[in-house]
């Protein structure tokens, strides 16, 4: 296990990321994860950055279905601080038991297609190419 | 390479999946995935309804976002079929280049934060349990 | 891709690896994946002494078994010359269309449930512990 | 972690499944995964029905094979889950730890071969196509 | 596949991404993969910056050892394009075949570890936690 | 969890392994890994002498850089056991804090990209082939 860099004990420049995360989620708390790439101060810039920018920055995905996707992939690598932390964080933004429930079925469902897809070699239909 | 069940090939029980499929879906293509799988047809009569299940009846996650989730996880598992077929399933519903983009940089993203997550051997916060 | 070493041109450790194929396998042919290895003689060496001990030697699960749980690992991991070459393999040791079907099931339904036991983020039973 | 649901407190639904579930094991023990999936109904049905029909239904590989399959799917993914449950149910059907051993031994060199398969980007031979 | 984005048709703060990669590398070539993520272009500034601040910047780890890094991943991920172009930067950077062998084995062999401890379910050691 | 076979109650054959681990790393220490394996004796004598040659032979890769090329596997595949371990035989060959930090940079930015690749499905450069 990492030593989690408290705020206390924390650089200014791991500092001013804090300080931006709270400012950005309107809460004080932060959790591990930040607390732990702390350790590599440039690390935990550049992810923050990248994380604040595809999570909340204004598109045509809205921020449930964000999480939902974070979800989707964390599910399928078996992170389980990821899907401990975005599921929280799903949560938080509205999504609800049967929700979560479909979620999973589709991701349970993907995992099934990809391997049936590997398995039997299937090639590409013509009208699938130069989408 | 698999061999692909034509229609005019294929048992009854075949043909009646592959008439349901064109049913739901009110196209009479057929595409590789089902022709392949049509080699076991248990196989193709349970994927395809898990599949019509999970992707088309209703429920609180919208056709397009399942598409987008369905994406993220062949993407993440590098399943080339599953990536070209879904990504014309996502545009034939309405997904744009934007949406697109912004979809693969989530991916991108988790799958960095996973790893991070991973080697720093993060503990999962006490107020992300039990949710 | 990579330069495939033949047997004319291979150095005498490499050919020993080739003779030692051939006798096993009871075939002339040596397929790429030895020609590709063999750029680097201690892999190509370690890795035959390691799949002839795991596949050919005496034991409790049976040669087309082995070829099965094989392909099951190279269907998960998606690597396309493991599938062609060992559904290969499979077919030369009695693997028919129906076997094929029953294992690509069995690895699609585990890929399924293994994504929904972490996405619930399932605590395992007392009793399937110390197994 | 997801809240279990136990049979007192299932709707008539979930009832049914766990009924079946029962019978077809003949053992009163429902575990965990089923209790966890069970918060989203279609979800348990058409996975203990997959499941089911995968696992047990008649077929040319047998039950204990079966099970072999599922673990190696299951290590090679890392699924923590699925590895212990079934694990079990293979000792349940008679898998000595001699088998287990001659079991992780493929599923280790099958992702030891897989691996170098991808660096050395080996071409498919021409006769492991079309299978 | 992606329409791929040239330089004559790029929006000018696409051209400005190209423009710095080209005096990093000092190479007027752009490959494909910025070509094809300049579809998004705030994936590609991102993308860019942070390869280049992760690639090139002065730290512990030399520039060659960095590719060999990427390309274990890469190899262990199976994504055949990045495997293709980091094999390609290793050996401008003076990856030779032996340095290329040993670093496939070291793969290799990890992959094989990695579910030997999975499949065992090892329990970490106490001396190896809080590192 | 699995039987962890100690030194006393070892056979021949395995004292002999645990003998040489203990004389090539100068430790009277044996790791709950090597424990694991022991039940299945071939196991613990092809992978003892796999991991012994790999990383432990004279090379052109330097020891301390062998621990990071298994870490980045490691993390990759999310093998708990085998981050915790490598990360510290890391430390023991001298991985400082930067380094580290340094490290899982390249692997999370290595683990964006291919998703990247995948996603865009980039056809691979035509001077990228034939390295």
């Amino acid at each position: 296990m990492t030593n989690l860099i408290e705020y206390e004990q924390a650089s200014d420049e791991v500092r001013a990321v804090y300080d931006d995360i709270r400012a950005t989620r309107q809460t004080e708390y932060i959790n591990n994860f930040w607390k732990a790439i702390a350790n590599h101060p440039p690390t935990l810039q550049r992810t923050w950055q990248t994380v604040k920018e595809v999570m909340t920055s204004p598109g045509e995905i809205d921020p449930l279905m964000r999480e939902l996707i974070y979800i989707a992939v964390s599910v399928t690598n078996g992170c389980d601080y990821c899907i401990a932390s975005h599921t929280a964080s799903g949560r938080a933004k509205g999504m609800n038991d049967t929700m979560f429930g479909e979620l999973l079925a589709i991701v349970a469902t993907a995992n099934t297609t990809n391997r049936l897809a590997n398995g039997y070699q299937i090639p590409v239909d013509e009208q699938f190419k130069n989408q």
